[in-house]
């Protein structure tokens, strides 16, 4: 089975072929708290590009999580901080949730033949979960607005290289390398490592360093959300 | 001044702007090929994207060079090894050049401001020059087939770090710092680092590991070819 990594949306038509999972990967903070959902009990969550569309969902009585450049867009219930998350408002409710660039990576994968969630919050349970299909894997890192971004890339090295090392996964892709490359760099410290990176300082500017901490800390919440149709729900 | 790179053409266009020197990185092999090519004499080189022109160039009488996944396109004069560069025959020549993954760099790139060809061949003149310019910079890395790949980022940090610690300039760029700390892991013996790498790999089933090692030793061709128009040319 083979690995491939790709930095932005923007490529994800690249890399697109059959018979491949593909791991939604927005550390900071989207892909986080969807996971963080599904574990404090939310059923269903409806990934949604635009906020015309999160807008019709609000009409239709859902709620609805709504974040732009890193706030809670004025008129929604949520936005993509984990700890909006942690209630139980949440449980049991369907929840449609739009994104900078998180819920627009699921849209660009959503031809695939399988996509689950990853954050660092799920790490083992993702690696589970791939090395028990039989299927190659396309990590994609939903970046900032298109460009590279670095805690995503270090997720992907963070379970490339299990399944290459331990599980006999292949990879012929230069962007597996530098991901595994930027995690051993980074694993140490991932918090430090990511001291100057851009996406950290914006949400620093906002006052989010507790949602940066709980999100760069492995295995808090043991689930994986897998797209089915237009949901995302619980995978058995 | 600012510094950012972008992994592939595809990508260009968000980050053109303005007042931006762009350095286009094809060291496996194209711009290696290109600076080869200036240091012994080449007069003027015209890049061209596509097979169709360097026909039409090839009917105009010029000398012309086509490489297509790293072989010399059948009929052409020559490929992009830069050792088809190291002879008289170039000399005082203009020559027309496409090649599968550089040539289309310079094409995205061409709106810039300014656009110079690096290579680990110039590496010192591609600081100084930047040094001496009073612009941001981009380094704009050619990749394969619109993928990242690593030798050309590897590059970019070989040239970002020292403007950064030495020379004053900034990036507020996660690729900028991967780029660095992808070059730091690498820069003790490049050769090596690459050896899993997709192109080295791609180049070595072309027995072309000479070409490799002489593209990856620095400074070999102290030359800075620019874009003028439709034509590269030596800079002053």
């Amino acid at each position: 089975m083979n690995i491939e990594v790709c930095f932005t949306p923007q490529a994800y038509n690249l890399f697109h072929k059959p018979n491949t999972v593909v791991v939604v990967i927005d550390v900071l903070r989207a892909t986080s708290a969807i996971v963080t959902a599904f574990y404090n009990g939310v059923e269903k969550m409806i990934p949604i590009a635009s906020i015309d569309e999160a807008t019709e969902y609000k009409k239709q009585g859902f709620m609805v999580a709504a974040e732009r450049n890193g706030e809670v867009v004025s008129g929604f219930d949520l936005g993509n901080s984990p700890f909006g998350y942690m209630n139980n408002k949440v449980k049991g409710k369907t929840i449609a949730i739009t994104t900078t660039n998180g819920t627009q990576a699921i849209e660009a994968a959503k031809q695939a033949d399988k996509v689950i969630i990853g954050s660092f919050l799920n790490l083992d349970s993702v690696i589970d979960f791939i090395k028990n299909e039989n299927k190659d894997v396309l990590f994609l890192c939903a970046g900032w607005k298109n460009k590279f971004n670095l805690e995503d890339t270090l997720f992907a090295g963070a379970v490339a290289e299990p399944l290459i090392y331990k599980y006999g996964f292949d990879s012929s892709c230069d962007s597996t390398i530098a991901a595994m490359e930027l995690y051993n760099n980074a694993k140490h410290d991932l918090f430090k490592f990511l001291a100057n990176s851009s996406h950290r300082n914006r949400l620093a500017k906002l006052d989010l360093e507790r949602d940066i901490k709980y999100c760069l800390t492995p295995n808090q919440c043991p689930v994986i959300p897998v797209l089915e149709g237009k949901f995302l729900v619980k995978a058995n």
